[in-house]
């Protein structure tokens, strides 16, 4: 994964020391007889090092000279030989901005190091230990964005390899397997935990575009929904029970005040965005605040429990946004990114297709490749706040499923802060909506579900929650030829 | 539905005579404030007046005059006028094959039915005792024949017409919302009943084709993968798991004879087919009595409480079969639907292409139309047993998922000796196999999945489960605008 100039720009950590006890357990070897990587460690070290980060691991304090044997130990569970080095840093604690990960407090630390903030890990997974500490300190989207690293690639292929022991022909799950490796990809091992429990997060959001007259809803059908959200009644609800999924919707800019409610999220931003067709949706730092808020969603959602994200959206109007930041950041035309949204004539589309055109050559004139503020100008809140949760699932390394328009409008912009997150996803659906099949070729995703879903909410990504989830179950329970003594092919 | 000559030369019922406490129940009012129709009664009374089966339904012995009212009344529950005559047959027990269903016994029935045989079907829905009573009489493919109607008009539209109320933009569920009025019709009610607990039943039988060469796997695989099936370490075992199905598994055509085990269902017509591309595959009256067996299974399946049916299959080399009858029964040249089946190389699929279009060339010249004759011609007793069940799943009033190649060819066999129950169906997806796309193309269907599956055993359809259970919770479980306060479009 590459680095954006704009995340590089306030990088939160120059220089990482992990206590090997962090990384590896000693006493319990893995499969093929080495020392178990920690949940999570190998894909937080990639990311570090794909992101210029220094990545140190001491040798024990007390045998110095096993600084080659650890080297191997950690080669030999999978941690690229370039991505860390086994020494203490000489300028650790002072040069540069540090960070000490150690398992246990460690009494008596090498000199170089004292000074440097220190964060005990204890049996938490090291790399959401290092989210929370880095998203208190920098912020949860600047955080999700150093540690969102690649899918890593020993558990990949580990899971393609197991495919071919399973009793059917290779290759014969199709994309079932693809899904499988992916998973293993992001979990960092394979099999990869089951995508179980799931939640769905819906971002509600209003749009001062709205008052152009792009859609046939009135605006306040967003708070309405917001209460059929927390109601049950809503299809992402009907949806999210029958898959076992959680639904929290997380109020990022709704314009009307929601009174609080059992779960209802308050992160409101500014309720609602001006009008983009006259001028920048919002602020920068807005633009940001939601980018946080959609990343601390998800770390919270994944410390209650959550072993896969699914976004969720609801917000009156919001797909004319989407339109405007597909069209910005693709160059495509807008005719091409246009949708009839909930279900608009064909005068009213050629209103909207103009008024995005307007909105994007605006925006591209503006801000070129500069996402974050193209995402401000002509974005919504629920779109930032899904592109940090995207983001934020890359680094928690738990699989994201990317529902409908409004979400792949996001994903797309938080490919563009992030480059490389978008390998991280699940695109759950093809919507009916051009913008969808846009974002899905721009990016080389290949969509689980391709129903005509027009809907939004997550409804799409829901659907496809079982596959995701079956594409796990067949990797962790189907026979391979030996246990079930069937012939392999000749 | 069309009657197809084959199925209409031996009908095997003139008249049947319901007592209208059968039909309707006058004591639970339906929505629309008329008497509710008893379950399957519509579609049965459809079904039989679609085959030219004259219905009856005789006035209350102590209230003859109050025939026009009870006209009107099943008029109001929905029955088709022209589907059935309010008055006892004159000819009733005598001159034709006559059927005379009642709830209760009946101590004193109308002379002319004297001697004319009586099912009392007590709380049983009605067309299920009439399967049941047929099958015994008739067989029980015959008796699926006769009572595989279309889906119930009325009851899709009322599903339609509630997606309209739902807290969502009209159509923006797509093919969800296609799916539900599906099953609303198949049902005849709606919202339909879900589609749980579902069964998977996988029709095991191997093929004298293999002899061959065109499979690169020993053709003991198929009895060893029984095994596997049986116990619960195939791909379709941990799908159908996931989505609380159960797996039945029948032997309809094994080569080697199996032990008798707990799941097991002995059903063997031959231990094998003979080598299609020699002769005959096997006999007409065997491919009958696989027939049976799959509508026996569904029978029995559904008995045990099956919801939802989905196709399996278990076959080695059964891909050369079933691209014999899709070339066969739609014209199309056997390049165009003869595939890599497991994993075959360039020079083994054209030595492939070249049998089915042989075996096809000999069927059609042989055969023309008789679909019975091209089954046993170029068939597979799985093949067969598949047909049985999709024309069994549209009798007994439950959706069937269709899975890929092999069971679209046995369901373009069904379609052809039952024209009209690829209404009845689901087709869960769109195998690799290219046979599958010419017959979901010949059928006009549109499949839930399309994931570049080719392993059969009903994966495909299994994984479909969970959209089709999706459909019918969204008409349940939903809210309308006026349950969650939300204005409507403007």
């Amino acid at each position: 994964m590459t680095t954006s100039p704009a995340a590089l720009a306030d990088r939160p950590l120059d220089v990482v020391v992990f206590d090997a006890a962090t990384l590896v357990n000693p006493t319990e070897p893995g499969p093929d007889g080495v020392a178990w990587p920690r949940q999570g460690a190998r894909r937080l070290v990639a990311a570090l090092a794909s992101r210029g980060v220094a990545v140190h691991v001491p040798p024990a304090i007390d045998r110095p000279d096993a600084a080659d044997a650890l080297a191997r130990h950690l080669s030999d569970a999978g941690f690229p030989a370039g991505a860390l080095t086994v020494a203490t840093p000489a300028d650790g604690g002072t040069a540069r901005r540090t960070l000490v990960v150690t398992r246990r407090p460690d009494p008596d630390p090498p000199a170089a190091l004292v000074g440097a903030p220190v964060l005990v890990c204890g049996d938490r997974p090291v790399h959401r230990a290092v989210f929370g500490w880095l998203a208190d300190e920098a912020g949860p989207f600047a955080a999700a964005a150093l540690l969102a690293g690649p899918p890593d690639a020993r558990a990949a292929a580990a899971a393609r390899d197991h495919h071919l022991r399973l009793t059917k022909p290779p290759g014969s799950l199709g994309r079932l397997e693809d899904i499988g490796a992916l998973l293993a990809g992001i979990a960092g091992t394979s099999p990869p935990p089951l995508p179980r429990p799931a939640a769905v997060a819906v971002f509600a959001g209003d749009h001062g575009v709205h008052s152009q007259g792009v859609s046939p809803w009135p605006q306040e059908v967003t708070a309405q929904m917001v209460g059929n959200l927390l109601d049950g009644g809503a299809a992402i609800n009907v949806l999210a029970r029958q898959a076992g999924a959680d639904v929290a919707v997380v109020d990022v800019g709704v314009a009307t005040p929601l009174d609080p409610r059992r779960g209802l999220v308050d992160a409101n931003v500014r309720r609602g965005t001006a009008d983009l067709t006259v001028g920048p949706a919002m602020t920068r730092d807005e633009a940001g605040r939601a980018l946080d808020a959609g990343a601390a969603a998800a770390l919270r959602l994944v410390a209650g429990g959550a072993a896969c994200l699914v976004t969720g959206d609801m917000g009156i109007a919001n797909t004319t946004p989407s339109a405007a930041l597909v069209a910005s950041l693709t160059d495509l035309p807008a005719t091409e990114v246009t949708g009839r949204g909930t279900g608009i004539d064909d005068d009213l589309l050629t209103r909207k297709t103009a008024l995005v055109a307007a909105a994007a050559a605006r925006a591209r004139y503006a801000h070129g490749d500069d996402a974050l503020a193209v995402l401000a100008e002509v974005g919504g809140l629920e779109h930032a706040a899904l592109a940090g949760l995207v983001v934020a699932a890359a680094a928690l390394q738990v699989p994201v499923i990317v529902d409908g328009v409004i979400a792949a409008a996001a994903l797309l912009v938080a490919s563009r802060l992030v480059p490389g997150v978008e390998a991280c996803v699940i695109a759950g659906h093809r919507s009916v909506e051009p913008g969808s099949s846009a974002v899905l070729d721009a990016l080389g995703l290949d969509p689980v579900i391709d129903l005509d879903l027009r809907l939004g909410e997550g409804t799409g990504a829901a659907l496809a929650l079982p596959v995701v989830e079956a594409a796990v179950r067949v990797l962790r329970e189907m026979a391979t030829f030996d246990e079930a003594g069937v012939s392999d092919k000749r």
